[in-house]
C-alpha cells in the first residue's frame, strides 16, 4: 500500500540543475540525497553521478584527486590497447585493476520551503583519500545534539565502505576515515546516545552464507565500532527478498525507533518499507511491514538510468509529517510526504 | 621457491584423532590450527568439521547452540519436501534459508616437543551465539602481555565475520563480540599495541568493486574498530591472484613486521608468501615476496578434502626458527619449519 503523497512539482531537481565539475563532464544523474535543517533552512546533500565525454579512440573517466582540479583527475586508456576491458558499462578493467565509468560526489542544495531548490549553496564533497577515488555515494546526515555526522559509501578499487565526517558548521570537516569496512553501504547514526554509546545501522554483503541484510553496530568514539548484530533479513517471496539496508536516521516515537528503509527484490525494484526497533535496543525488530510504504509507480520512478526505484537516504520529519526526499529511477531528486500515524498504525 | 622443511611425521594429526562431537557425528577435517605457547608447552587450537551421517529419507546437519548436548543441536528436513533444495554439497536451503553440511568448532591439543600431540586437554569451544550458530573457523591466537587474544571467523545464517574472545588462563573467556562485520575472514591481532591502539588484519570481501584484499584496522579498546585501511591486494598474473589473506600474528623483526600470509589463484591453489610492515604503520608495505615460501607439494597437501591447499593461522617462534602449523588440502594438520632470516633475505 503506497501512502505517499508525492510533490506536485516532481521531479524537484534533474541532471539539468546540476553544472558540470569540470569541462566535458556529463552529469547523468541527481539523486539520493541526504537531507538537513541548517539555520532553519532545508538543505539536500545529492548525489552527482557525472561521465566524461569520450573521445574517438580513448576510453576515460574521472578519479577524485583533491590535488587536481575541481578536485578530479582524468584517467584515460587507448581503446586498441589489448589490455583494456570495456565490456561492462559500469565498470574499465585495465591489467586486472577496476575504475568505474561514472564518478559520484556530494553536491548541496538549500530551499526556504522544502520544494523550490536553489543549487550550490555550499562548496561540494569529493573523494579525499585513496578510499574515496571513486567517489562519495548516498550520504545520510544525522544530527547528534549541535553535530552533524555524515555517512556516506567510499568507494574505490579497494572497496566499498562506510565513511565518516561530522562538522557543526559545514565549512569545516573532520574526517573520522572508514568505519565499517567492505561491502558495506546504507551506514546511518541514530541521533542520539543509546545505553551511552553512539549507534548505527549499517548493510553488509554476504559471500556463500548471509545475504544484503540490516545490520547494527555501536560506537564509543564514533571512530571505531563494534558490537556488530544482525538486524532484519532479506523475506523470501516478498518485496525485500534480495536486498534490505537503511534511509535516513531512524525517527524517535513513543513507539520506538520508526527506520524507513529500502529493499529490492529479484527484478531489482526498489521500494520503501518501514519496521520499529526497540528505542533502548534497537537490535530487536517490533514490527515491520509486510507491503512497500511506498513503491515505484510514476513515470519518473519507472524511467530513467536505473527505472522502477524509489530509493531514500534523506528525509526532514515535521511533527507527524515526514518528508521524504528520494532518488528517483536512479536519475532525479523527488519529495514525498507521509504520516507518521499512519506509517506506525499499518506497522501496529 | 619453497623454503619450509616439513616435518618427518606430518600430517600429525588426522581426522582419526578426533572424537566425534556427538553420536552420528563425523569428524571430515582437522585443520588449519592457530598456535600458542602456554606454560612452557606448544598448544594448537584446531578447527574441526563435522558433518551427520544421513537417515534415508531425511538430510540433517549439525549447527551450534549451547544449551543443546555437547553444544550442538540437530536440525533435520525430509528429502521430499519441496521447499529443500540440496543441489550444493556445502549448503542445504530450506525455503530461502541457509545451512552448512559442516560444523566446525575449535578443539585444544598440547605437545612438549611441538610434534607430538596430545588430545583435548581443554575443553572444546564452540559457537556461542546466533552469529556464530554455524560454527567457529580458523582461529588466531595472538598474546599480548599476559591475555591471549581469539580471532576467529564467527559464521551463521547472517554471514561470515570475525570474532574476538580473549582469556588468561584458558579456563575463563571474555567475548568480545563480532568485532568486525560481514563479509570478513583471517582476522588477526598483531602481539603489541602500534601507536598506543591495537591493530589487526583482516581480510573483506567486496562485490563488484574491490576484491578479497589484507586491510588493517585499530582499536583503542579490542571491542570497536576503525581507521580501516587497505594494506595490500591480490596481484593479476601471480599466485595470489584471486585471494589474499593473513596468516598467525605478524613477527616483530628489526626490518619490520614479518606477515606471513596466504594467497591463491584461480585454480584456488593455496601458497603462503610473506610481506614486510612498517614498525610503526602497518599499513605501510615494505616488501613483498614475488614467489611463494611455501606451496601445496606434498601428497597430503595435494589430495584431501579440498586439494592443492597449504592454509595457516598458527605459527610458533623461537629465536630465527619459526614454526608454521598448518592445514594441508583441508584434511589434516602438518608443520614446517622456516628461517625468519632467510624469509627477509628474500624479501630484502
Amino acid at each position: 500500500m503506497d501512502i505517499a503523497r508525492r510533490f506536485e512539482s516532481n521531479p524537484l531537481i534533474t541532471p539539468a540543475d546540476i553544472t558540470p565539475s569540470i569541462e566535458g563532464a556529463i552529469v547523468e544523474c541527481v539523486f539520493n540525497p541526504g537531507a538537513f535543517i541548517f539555520k532553519g533552512r532545508t538543505y539536500l546533500l545529492m548525489r552527482v553521478a557525472e561521465r566524461l565525454t569520450q573521445e574517438d579512440g580513448y576510453v576515460s573517466t574521472l578519479v577524485a584527486d583533491p590535488t587536481g582540479e575541481a578536485g578530479v583527475r582524468v584517467v584515460r586508456w587507448a581503446l586498441d590497447d589489448p589490455k583494456l576491458d570495456t565490456s561492462d558499462p559500469r565498470f574499465i578493467y585495465y591489467d586486472g585493476h577496476c575504475h568505474l565509468t561514472t564518478l559520484s560526489h556530494l553536491r548541496f542544495a538549500v530551499s526556504d520551503n522544502g520544494v523550490d531548490f536553489t543549487m550550490n549553496p555550499l562548496p561540494p564533497l569529493k573523494g579525499a583519500n585513496k578510499l574515496e577515488e571513486f567517489g562519495l555515494e548516498d550520504c545520510r546526515v544525522s544530527r547528534i545534539d549541535d553535530t552533524y555526522h555524515l555517512t556516506y559509501s567510499s568507494v574505490s578499487d579497494s572497496g566499498v565502505g562506510i565513511g565518516l565526517r561530522t562538522t557543526r558548521d559545514w565549512r569545516t570537516f573532520t574526517d573520522c576515515g572508514m568505519i565499517i569496512p567492505p561491502h558495506n553501504k546504507d551506514g546511518v547514526l541514530f541521533e542520539r546516545k543509546i545505553n551511552g554509546q553512539y549507534a548505527c545501522l549499517n548493510r553488509p554483503s554476504g559471500a556463500d552464507v548471509g545475504g544484503h541484510f540490516l545490520w547494527y553496530a555501536t560506537s564509543p568514539d564514533l571512530r571505531h565500532w563494534g558490537n556488530y548484530a544482525c538486524v532484519a533479513k532479506t523475506r523470501p517471496g516478498m518485496w525485500d527478498s534480495v536486498r534490505v539496508g537503511a534511509g535516513a536516521a531512524p525517527i524517535l516515537t513513543d513507539r520506538g525507533y520508526l527506520a524507513i528503509y529500502h529493499g529490492c527484490n529479484e527484478d531489482t525494484r526498489y521500494c520503501l518499507g518501514a519496521m520499529l526497533l526497540d528505542t533502548d535496543d534497537p537490535r530487536r525488530v517490533l514490527a515491520r511491514c509486510d507491503e512497500p510504504i511506498m513503491e515505484p509507480t510514476t513515470d519518473y520512478e519507472l524511467e530513467g538510468f536505473f527505472g522502477n526505484v524509489v530509493f531514500s537516504n534523506g528525509q526532514i520529519v515535521d511533527g507527524d509529517r515526514v518528508t521524504v526526499y528520494y532518488g528517483a529511477a536512479d536519475t532525479t531528486i523527488c519529495a514525498a510526504e507521509l504520516s507518521i500515524d499512519e506509517i506506525l498504525s499499518i506497522l501496529l
